[in-house]
């Protein structure tokens, strides 16, 4: 499979067209954002990592009935994918309490409340990403509430196999980001990636923060925490 | 009755327990605070014709059989009402796009969406009333799901008893804010008041503005504004 035309640029991805019009190549690039596009750096190799760990959970998730666009691993940073329309929303779903929203609501960082927290985005860089629900997703035109209640139940379900999946590599699941697509006949898949770029994953015992707050929060050895997710889900 | 202590103050209103501990009196005041307290006015009668119009309208919710913390109106300025436990959210209810909700999500002023949107908001001006979600008050304990799902149940309600009461004045109902409280035998209740201070409200035909917007973009004549809701409703 050749790469053909530049589609579109993610925050860290570049996904290309291929002979195959059902089929994309997304490829992992070093680049970290963050801040909605405030620092920016490249990180050495984490494209490399994210690709592998990507594929690893979206493999797993598949053995899980998840439908996602992944296909196949193609090479150190690349994936074979569906070619789908992706929806301009972002799902968190929160276990412990961190980052953008324990500032914003004035709770404790690592705070564990007794539910979840499920969590709408816009996916709109010139707004800032802004949080939505349910009833401005709709309004907005980005999903039916049909769609939204489908995106919630995989959303529900992919948290509990990733809890259980980093709970098995002695890792705490703190929250993720998951972003949906519509493949051609109006199924809705679980598109971009699943990394340390968008899980808050903490070592359980150490509670050492393996993920890209280490970037964010200029705590040093990203490439190496990353490193060490992927080792530990290898095994 | 007789007020005897003050109990707490809100945005344009007095809180007064009485001899009598499960009532209070609620006095309004012709404060008009915005943008989160950095404009701040005195807008003349506005405490007086605000009680009036709130009156009416929690006369005619209770027609309607939507739990009122309303009791009976004392005096030009003042009324009876249930001693609740304050929910520390606010529940916002939009027909129609305007304000800061417009801008926020890059939707034109005046866009009528296919649905009804139903925002929650934690109480909280240290935060700026952060905008939540269902899940974000149950982690923060403001009320569990359950009274949520009341809440939902009767703003959709007191939304239709509204836009009906309303657009029999004449009135376009754009959005509105509500607050609810918990009694002492743990009935939700609609608490606060309704009113120009609280909802958008434009003229049917012309499309002019009757509301505290007149007041936040200092588009002059308040006063007459709210005078003339009240006079529409008093029909």
């Amino acid at each position: 499979m050749v790469k053909l035309d530049f589609l579109y640029e993610g925050k860290a991805k570049l996904v290309y067209s291929t002979e195959n019009k059902d089929l994309v190549i997304v490829h992992y690039m070093d680049d970290a954002i963050a801040f909605n596009g405030i620092k920016k750096a490249k990180i050495q190799n984490k494209g490399v990592i994210n690709n592998k760990i990507t594929s690893i959970i979206f493999e797993h998730l598949k053995k899980h009935d998840i439908p996602t666009y992944y296909v196949e691993t193609l090479n150190d940073r690349e994936q074979i994918c569906l070619n789908v329309e992706r929806l301009k929303l972002e799902m968190i779903c929160r276990n412990y309490c961190a980052g953008s929203m324990a500032k914003r609501l004035g709770i404790k960082e690592g705070f564990k409340p007794d539910n979840i927290i499920y969590e709408l985005c816009y996916k709109n860089e010139e707004l800032g990403d802004p949080i939505i629900n349910e009833h401005h997703a709709v309004a907005l035109g980005l999903a039916t509430y049909s769609e939204l209640r489908e995106i919630f139940d995989y959303t529900v379900k992919i948290n509990e196999v990733l809890k259980e999946f980093f709970s098995s590599k002695g890792i705490l699941l703190i929250d993720f980001k998951i972003e949906f697509g519509r493949t051609k006949d109006g199924r809705l898949v679980l598109v971009d990636e699943i990394s340390p770029d968008t899980c808050r994953l903490w070592d359980r015992e150490t509670l050492r923060i393996l993920d890209k707050d280490r970037f964010r929060r200029d705590m040093g050895d990203v490439t190496g925490s990353y490193q060490e997710i992927l080792e530990r889900i290898s095994k």
